[in-house]
């Protein structure tokens, strides 16, 4: 007997409910990369078969194959794919092999997809193409470094938050109390009141140490997660450069070597990868705006409301001492 | 030719300013310490010889010199004593050396000081004193070891502030923008209010890095000083103890060794020095709950000020991203 973990998904557009295993989001990734050499398909999050059952594991795997199911279900090519349809509403055995074997053999992928994609009929000018592809491969180890070094200092910050930001609050909680402990040896009522506000503030910077603990599954966490997803996604841009990039090599090698009408179409066909590579850097900035908006805003609101939060408890210990 | 520093003070009662150095202080001190052997008179900063003239140390002995005056004219006895006042008021060089040499042939000093004090004249219960006094030397062992250790706590928590705390913000902003600068590659205008807004964050950070720098010097400062002004005043109290234990073993020993009337004045003498110390032991907790308050409320309303002050500028660059 084998036991295994299954994914159900519920797509909007069909509301039917389907289950899929690991083995089969891995057979999906690899066909759309096959057959989508120009869109930045991510990597599938690690499979890593030691300790699979293990929950946090599970959790982290489950989030991130719901982003990865929603970044392609957003991606305008891969959304209405054949394979994608197929994948998320096939739910007969039979159908699915029939479905999977189709897939695998359909004739358009890799460079034949370019067949199917209709362009502009404008050719394009080599320099200015050269330099906007140079300049993305710039960007994107650009971006990608950035990215890791945001990680980096994000993962540290999350450290921090739970290490020694919180012990200094909890600390200097815990010395508030123990003078609060000696103040009691001042029995008069009239010192009470000092007494009680000092313990109160104590007790105050405890729980804003552990809110310091708590932090950064608020923040950090999110905007981590989507600088993970991003680096996967640049990742797969330096095939897809290398796709464009060969299709111009060609031309530069058939120069001279043939005729107008068969260099009319090495040009005509390179220029429909460059439109199309063109396409996805398009569609990745605009979507990229999007995202680190998103990002920026969740991480700046839930700073926002921890400072507000500790605002508010410095606020109450503060009105103790009106008594005192 | 020999340079000193000199301190002017301007006494409120008379508003005639008068200049004294170091060794005046240290004159006075000593003079009050004699004479007033029940009274808490804290110990002088430290005179320190090397790097006299030292910017940083002038004002902090200023600043030192300043609290111990202020905690002395506030005492109920010391404010209006002919030592202080002849220390406060004399501004002419003649008339000084008289009232010094009058203070030092002063004969009501030390145990005859006690000579001069009029107490309730009922008899004290020697059992309640006891315990009296014995619990207050536990206390006053117990603040001053809180006080110590939240002094700990306090040094270490500047060193976070204008550490890792700072370095934490200022990294994370600087990663920011990094970001933000390989957002430049994206020249599209539709691109550009992310990348600055995502710029203003990072700056935020640094910002909001030298922010924490700053904040001891608002608030950690006045406390520690209190702190170890407090600690000052603790260490007096062990000899201010021993006068009075002293005075109460003076009556065991000479049970059954002298006569009734020699008896009832060893009695009456111990019954002086035990009321002069509760008094005095009574008016350190009157003054502790009114400093410990103020020190309290001063230090909340600047870390609540902080965090206002963070929270606002969070806003702010949250604000930048309701462009992009």
């Amino acid at each position: 007997m084998k036991s295994f973990i299954a994914y159900q998904l519920t797509p909007t557009f069909s509301n039917i409910q389907v289950s899929r295993r690991y083995k089969h989001f891995d057979w999906l990734h690899k066909q759309l990369v096959e057959k989508y050499s120009c869109v930045a398909v991510p990597p599938l999050p690690e499979k890593q078969i030691s300790g699979r059952f293990e929950e946090d594991f599970i959790l982290m795997r489950l989030r991130a194959l719901q982003l990865w199911m929603d970044r392609m279900c957003t991606h305008p090519v891969i959304a209405g794919s054949d394979v994608m349809v197929h994948f998320l509403s096939c739910t007969d055995e039979k159908r699915w092999k029939v479905g999977k074997r189709k897939a695998e053999k359909d004739d358009y992928t890799g460079g034949k997809f370019f067949f199917t994609v209709t362009t502009p009929p404008h050719a394009l000018d080599a320099k200015v193409v050269d330099q906007q592809m140079e300049r993305f491969g710039r960007f994107v180890k650009s971006m990608d470094d950035s990215a890791k070094h945001l990680l980096t200092i994000a993962e540290n910050g999350v450290r921090k938050y739970q290490g020694s930001f919180k012990k200094e609050h909890m600390k200097l909680g815990g010395s508030f109390i123990a003078l609060a402990k000696s103040f009691e040896f001042d029995e008069r009522p009239a010192a009470q009141p000092l007494t009680r506000a000092l313990e109160h503030s104590g007790k105050t910077y405890e729980d804003i140490g552990r809110l310091f603990a708590g932090q950064p599954e608020l923040d950090f966490k999110g905007l981590m997660e989507g600088l993970q997803e991003y680096r996967g996604i640049l990742s797969t841009f330096p095939d897809i450069l290398a796709v464009q990039r060969a299709a111009t090599q060609k031309i530069q090698e058939s120069a001279g070597r043939l005729n107008d009408s068969e260099m009319a179409t090495v040009q005509s066909r390179a220029d429909v990868i460059t439109y199309t590579t063109q396409a996805e850097m398009s569609h990745f900035h605009e979507v990229r705006v999007g995202d680190f908006k998103g990002y920026m805003q969740a991480f700046l609101q839930s700073q926002i409301q921890f400072h507000q939060r500790v605002t508010q408890m410095l606020q109450e210990t503060l009105q103790a001492y009106d008594q005192a």
